[in-house]
């Protein structure tokens, strides 16, 4: 048995893992990352929770998933807001702690790969897994590889302009996916809307306790049959449709995967999605793609990275 | 030497060509296509030029771009409205007449793999090639590969949704690329402009000769500095900005080339996609990303045809 080492890190913490090679998750561990700690600390940590690990003398390689804009070939963090880095060189600095093949992917990369290796028949080739969660990411296998493009930089399906006078993203533009289906956007429009007035079981909720007021507090409103509630989802469920459209059309996938707590709303979403997708044209592509609902809370993303290929 | 034979099957003629394996064009016929002919009888007039060329006896594999939505890995022409064909087993056709290996795809994949092997440097691993023709075309070439997708229908750029309220398209949906960067499309545009009393000198061409308003006398207005013929390069620009902007984020390519005759309209396009495409916030794929144009007159898609690889 072989075994691999992932590390997922985020702003938040870092996710140890060992996993063997039936992509069994065997042990794992996590580290506190908040208040953006340098470099140096942050992988000296990471370090010292593996070294701790009953496995991790019998790992033959590490992957790491890093939220940010990361260039694979160099091993290196070319920005991570989360984290404010700038042109840290991960790699040579986990070099220092082990002597293993490491390799350094972004997080939304690692955990579609994770999605494709663990939860995907071997006869589908080409995929997207898309993260709906705050932010709206994604990462896409293509002929069965991960595909990175030009500068490790491609499946940013979140960014993706779905109408250009659409509300402002967190990026900077107007109307990007994510200004529909990204949780604390989805959260501000059923604000404004019950503040214009809207009739809905989710204005008292609001006045409670407005914290409360989640998707999940919008889904479980959906399903009581809250008419607006509904119409939220129809909202977030087009938009996706319309991304899921252009994307299908361009890159033709056998399957795309929601992931993140969004995406739980599960046919909240995916109806009125299909709805949208089946106004296109063209069936043949359609005809061809699947899209499912993946639990979001799993360890996927550090198993992905332990997973990552060169 | 080796040589191929390519075919480019359109509903107007077939191109036939003998290449070498230095990429040359060594012989090349064309044979009418249009008036919807049998694919028997379409097959029998390119069999019948074909085996009256010199070096096709010396052809070791033969390749053919239609167009259409094909089934490569069948060899079908699943729909080609330009040919009036649905369900045709052209290799199966084709096999009758050759004992070659035989290659069926679409045209424009076809096209995207000529110019990709003969007009683009080897570091380039990603990249699209879109036509701005009647219609928008689009092929991909992914990690140095003609992408396919899961049926043959990658690449689909043309259809896109910029604008989901913007005009209707020849598809049946609205605000297609193509509704914005199609040629028709754009003189349809100019025409009704100038009709609700547009200021510009296209206007004393359209009395005299409406014929003559094409999106070369456009570009030629536009040159001469007409104020309202550059706004239209405008729109054109800022459409293929926010498509291909959408595409850089989910594809990270090196190169997207442009070709075509409404392409020649070269930096009245490209300087106003330029500027849409910065407004974009993800600096590193855009860095990464060329845009060229290339002539649109060449043999490229019967080429490509005859270099396809299974």
């Amino acid at each position: 048995m072989t075994y691999r080492l992932g590390i997922d890190l985020g702003g938040t913490s870092a996710k140890v893992a060992v996993i063997d090679s039936r992509f069994r998750l065997i042990e794992i561990a996590s580290v506190p990352t908040s208040g953006f700690p340098t470099p140096k600390d942050a992988v000296a940590l990471i370090a010292k929770a593996s070294k701790q690990m009953n496995y991790v003398k019998k790992v033959s390689r590490i992957g790491i998933g890093v939220a940010g804009d990361i260039d694979f070939d160099r091993g290196v963090v070319r920005i991570s807001p989360n984290l404010g880095w700038r042109q840290v060189p991960l790699r040579s600095l986990l070099a220092k702690h082990f002597k293993h093949p490491i390799l350094v992917d972004n997080d939304a990369n690692a955990a579609a790969w994770g999605v494709y290796r663990c939860q995907t028949p071997g006869r589908i080739q080409n995929m997207a897994v898309v993260t709906l969660g705050t932010g709206v990411g994604g990462g896409i296998i293509a002929n069965g590889k991960l595909y990175r493009g030009a500068t490790g930089s491609a499946g940013e399906i979140g960014h993706m302009i779905i109408d250009e006078k659409g509300p402002r993203c967190n990026c900077g533009n107007f109307g990007c996916l994510e200004t529909f289906a990204g949780g604390p956007h989805i959260v501000a429009y059923v604000k404004e809307a019950l503040r214009k007035g809207k009739k809905s079981s989710l204005s008292q909720l609001l006045q409670r306790n407005p914290a409360q007021l989640t998707p999940r507090a919008v889904a479980m409103a959906a399903e009581k049959g809250d008419a607006f509630a509904r119409s939220v989802w129809d909202r977030v469920g087009h938009a996706l449709g319309v991304a899921f459209g252009n994307f299908i059309y361009l890159f033709n996938p056998e399957r795309i995967v929601l992931t993140g707590g969004v995406a739980q709303a599960g046919r909240l979403i995916t109806k009125p999605l299909w709805k949208t997708l089946n106004k296109r044209t063209f069936k043949t592509p359609l005809k061809a793609v699947q899209i499912k609902v993946a639990p979001g809370s799993s360890h996927i993303g550090v198993i992905g990275a332990a997973l990552l290929d060169p």
